[in-house]
């Protein structure tokens, strides 16, 4: 299967926080937030794979700023790596000054989806090659973010954890 | 005020059509899409002026494609003219198909906003200054298009709208 | 087939404006009104036809006036003319007054519908019978908007649209 | 307080059934019914009253037939009578047939609000002066169903509800 | 079939309010509050009857007290009495208070659900056995609602009313 | 600051899948899902705090069934160790079977939140006492998750982390 790179897949929304969104502090709602990088990962990894994907966790995000009533929000999906059938997707949250147009960096998160076919089985999709320097660095934390999955899930031995173990030597 | 091009502003709103979204026939709701298409505008209005801007007008919406529940839908939204405090906004709406990931152009749109000051009164925004070649077509058909508003609303005289009489002419 | 007065299928919808259904400026968000615009214009060509109709375009929408958080909104919709298988549906919103009880007019706009049958072919509709002075001042003026239309889309030679052309001459 | 009749606030919303308003068996969820059913008869109130209005019970709602995905659906709501500070409000739910055009009923309600001053206590409301055969039946009926009410919240004692026990000699 | 206990079927929605989900006064929509007891009390028929469950009627809702923006609420459902294929459903609401953890009694409802098999026609349900005094106060009252709401729709004449006929004696 | 119970806190929400919260494939949505994991852990926080609490990271989804249109889910969520100004939220979520009534794990998440006084910052929350064998193994395991986290974010170096570390000894 031909690899591809990153920005064949990058998928930009950008919206509006309106009222309806918000938490009872007037900023957007944490729920609304996680809903809407859902949805912008699912098309990125769906563009990666031209295949129907689901989500099948939620790795990680941190809520570093609030994001108040009336801000422009840009969600940024960028598929990170490929493991076989599951795809690592990176979410950069970020939201713009309407003044001064500069656009300061509110949230990240990691989310996996698994590409399936017809009978919803998993299924190959493409190798991911990233360019950048902030892809290559994505990429190769992956790996070490899926090795800490598995030996959560009790799926793998800590000390097959390679990647992982380094870390702690 | 320095000019600015449409480029500096133009707003990509890519989004699923989930369920909630869909009217009997399990397509893209038309309201659903107006408001969609209005708050990428409004977007597009706001990062030109910098200002807080509010629809005027919908000068015409067409819907060539129904947009079926699951597609990618990239909603594209372009600065085409701006005419002291108003601008015209200009939207296209992709889909794009899964499978071989082309796009296709299922709608299009034009909004007209105006820049508001802190006590609503308009206020003059930036000239626009077209590149491309389509930037530069929907520039001079803008003014067209307000001139026969203006004519239709029985604010210019017929004789008056140079532009537009040229086109029976 | 049985010509039909625009009273026949006048539709009105009227409803409160919510907190869930504003903008940050806190009053009616410009898309829920296109949204609730479209619903009632599109109940108003069925009634007229007795067929699906769909949304074909949104030939104009003034937003004169801001509609604020609590009003009763009023959307009107009538057919104003019928084409062959379209329909112009000229829509008018009112607001009230809650202590007066006064209406006043907040916006209007021009939807097209079309009606088709099971297979969504375009299928022949009653032709509309004006009757009050407002009906046929609109019946009139919606030839000269279905001319410009075409012209505008480039479907109808200039020269051609004899109803418009008498506006410039 | 001059009389006011039901037609004075008389309250119409015709609306379409969509996708995202249904329950798992693709009739109109009966908790959105409620919905619609209360913003309607709030208008009522409202327009009775000149005041704001405030819910003060739901006292029968009957789910006479199911409403389908895609049906147009009329909520009347209107003055039954006025007790000093309260209104009873009778909602009838009509849908139309898409090819006959035909109405038929398919449920009722009965709601009770409250019009409230700015300090929200209770303040007095004009009297309600019944004109067709109709309105005079649910007038009378409304003193019965209050009786009920209040024997049935230990605030009247049975022997006192000369209207209700009149049903039972 | 086997009697249950209102405990073997009682349903817990704790959930916050939402500025989406509320009225211009800031406080929970009346509206959404009666579409979130209709969804509890769905589930607690289902739980009760292991069958689809279609709401039949609501009886009586009473408004007591404002759930303000940003409230804890919970709605709580319980089975009162079967009756053949319905079943009455008693909700209580009640909302805490953040800082001292106390519950208050905000709202309650009576709604009727019905049982059906898969061609929608009512099916015979397990009776209720009340356990608490609560319960069983509920239990008997349930009868002379049914009797009450029998009248009312001219189903029953009012001396064969034994249980609501007693009430008036 | 007394010490308190998961139990003191734990907090259910069950509902149902409506249409208009399920995905093209007809089940709900990831990122409704998402967002009433959100609302459950915060209330959970609240009722643990008694103070404002804010969503400060999601620490671990994981989808493992999908969870089918007109299901009933019961969200259940529980503290299961504090820190300072955090607390780490444990969420279960269950689907029953309607005839069986079995209930069925369907996914489980991890969201920590933090709790903040009037200015908006961190405050100090009871400590909290695990009691049942699975609350415990929860208490333990949330500080290797509190110290991976950091590890991760670069705000703790790999051999300070005591309780990780150990793991791939």
């Amino acid at each position: 299967m031909k690899a591809k790179t990153p920005s064949d897949s990058r998928t930009t929304m950008t919206d509006l926080v309106l009222p309806s969104e918000t938490n009872p502090l007037n900023n957007l709602f944490g729920g609304e937030l996680l809903a809407r990088m859902d949805r912008a990962a699912s098309i990125a990894a769906r563009r990666h794979s031209r295949r129907v994907c689901v989500t099948a966790s939620v790795n990680h995000v941190a809520f570093n700023r609030a994001v108040p009533l009336g801000s422009v929000v840009t969600v940024e999906a960028t598929i990170s790596r490929a493991f076989k059938s599951s795809m690592e997707i990176f979410i950069d949250v970020w939201i713009e000054d309407r003044e001064s147009g500069n656009r300061t960096k509110a949230n990240e998160a990691i989310y996996t989806f698994v590409a399936v076919d017809e009978t919803g089985r998993p299924i190959e999709v493409a190798p991911v090659v990233p360019e950048t320097d902030l892809e290559k660095e994505r990429f190769a934390a992956a790996l070490r973010r899926k090795q800490l999955s598995l030996v959560l899930a009790g799926k793998m031995k800590p000390h097959e954890a390679t990647e992982l173990k380094a870390l702690f030597d």
